[in-house]
């Protein structure tokens, strides 16, 4: 148990949010979390189940005298929320955010912040399909990367570092890199494709010669898989494409590349070129479970146990 | 404990087939069940495990006197098999197979096929990213779709009956479906979306501005997923798109004509397109869930223990 901050907010209660509240609980990291959430039914809900120390009823009350203030609402809705909390904000006091796109919500962010308050932004790769305040579990960050992204090089170091001691204290393992970068890495491990994913169950969805209880009997040939990511929050996913714009449709431009040639290797029966593609794809998936970053159970050991 | 077949031939001994012999012991299906593997290799690991009641060193002689042959290689190689195994098959036995494609394996197999023995394809909507003889295990089909595709409109429907209670008893449900419309359905449900997701995979290891290493690291924020399914056995795979390559170019067609409309969103900045688009796809996956295809766990229960 190691106090590493008196006061921590956290703005916006959904999966990162409360997953962050349990977290901190488990290392007895803060002194108080306070938390603030847009909806009513939200607040009610993070009362009910016991999600924060203090729920407040604006962002304004939650963040005044925090010596750290967490944004968790969705890229797009930053910037209003840092005009709304900057008047209460303490002298040296740090706001950081769990965004998925960085360089848009340092933009966002950073004009409204006052001389005295640290900004340093973050990502926790981490999450579920399910959102909301009831959707947080403590171990969501337990071997996960989070992403410290110092909005400009002038940043404070130990406001810096406290934060990493923060989600280390939470679990994670902590990496820092630029916003550039950052965005980019993730245009490809996340953004891209959740948005094939969203692409392919609408595909599968409209197709008037297959039924949809057809694709819903007959999902388990691989389907359902995409299924999971395109059941992600929509609007933290429509601000993710609208803010990360560039990098995305740099992703997008490559993968249609290479799947126009895929496309040809079939129309002309090249199955050399098809099954070297497929060979060589194996390699990036043993990478990933021998970091820990996936298990290696068949079928992500949903099925039934093995004998 | 119902016997359904005294004989069944297994040509072929990898995830599905030897799923399949431990699903029929675990049921108590069959009398004996004999196997054939091409490589020496694969043959000898089927008798250090026990996979088969009797492991044979060519397909004519598992198949001799069988009831019930079932071809369980890829779709490519089914031909070839067909046409060693037909001196042998004895008048009154079935042929069936667990291709993915459906329309190309009748045309490969059925001329070889000698009057009196009943054809009738099959397809079991299973499977994991593991491959080979080790990789079975006797739940694979419980709960999941088999679809029978009888090979034309004179297939001997109590060969039929027999071949569904055999799947029935290996735990699955059973549909029956005409060639050309499985063929469709399955380039919807499972091959557009392998190659979809092999295309993804090649993209992020082909890019030199991403580390490997960045792509591994960060892999928990979606790309993992596509790993899983890129993983599976490339033969496999090769022959799939190779025999059902006018469906899988058609959904591919779809696909990315809807590619390029989010895409343009993005492009554009239209949120609201994207943002109902991403709403509409949630339904499909509540609807998998609900018909037990899914598990409704946070990202398939792999993650820590919710609390």
């Amino acid at each position: 148990m190691t106090r590493i901050y008196d006061r921590v907010a956290l703005i916006g209660l959904g999966l990162i949010a409360s997953s962050m509240y349990w977290a901190i609980k488990r290392g007895g990291l803060v002194g108080e979390v306070t938390g603030y959430a847009r909806t009513e039914a939200t607040r009610e809900k993070a009362r009910e189940i016991g999600l924060c120390d203090r729920v407040c009823d604006s962002a304004a009350e939650a963040a005044e005298g925090a010596d750290l203030v967490v944004l968790c609402v969705p890229v797009g809705a930053m910037g209003a929320v840092a005009e709304e909390i900057a008047p209460v904000l303490k002298p040296g006091a740090t706001v950081s955010d769990v965004g998925s796109v960085k360089r848009s919500v340092i933009e966002a962010v950073a004009p409204h912040l006052p001389e005295g308050v640290h900004f340093v932004p973050a990502h926790p790769l981490a999450g579920t399909e399910h959102s909301g305040p009831e959707s947080g579990f403590a171990e969501l960050f337990d071997n996960r990367w989070c992403i410290i992204v110092p909005s400009d090089e002038d940043t404070d170091a130990e406001a810096v570092a406290t934060l990493r001691a923060l989600w280390e204290g939470m679990g994670a393992n902590v990496d820092e890199m630029d916003a550039d970068h950052h965005d980019l890495v993730l245009a490809v491990t996340s953004h891209t494709p959740h948005l094939i994913a969203y692409t392919m169950v609408g595909v599968a969805d409209d197709l008037r010669r297959v039924t949809d209880s057809e694709v819903i009997k007959y999902s388990a040939a691989g389907f359902r898989d995409f299924t999971r990511i395109a059941a992600s929050d929509p609007t933290m996913w429509r601000d993710v494409f609208l803010t990360n714009k560039d990098a995305t449709l740099e992703i997008l431009g490559r993968f249609t590349e290479e799947l126009f040639a895929l496309q040809r290797a079939i129309r002309t029966g090249d199955g050399d070129h098809l099954f070297e593609y497929f060979t060589h794809t194996r390699a990036i998936r043993r990478g990933i479970i021998e970091a820990g970053q996936d298990t290696d159970a068949p079928d992500f050991g949903r099925g039934a146990p093995r004998k």
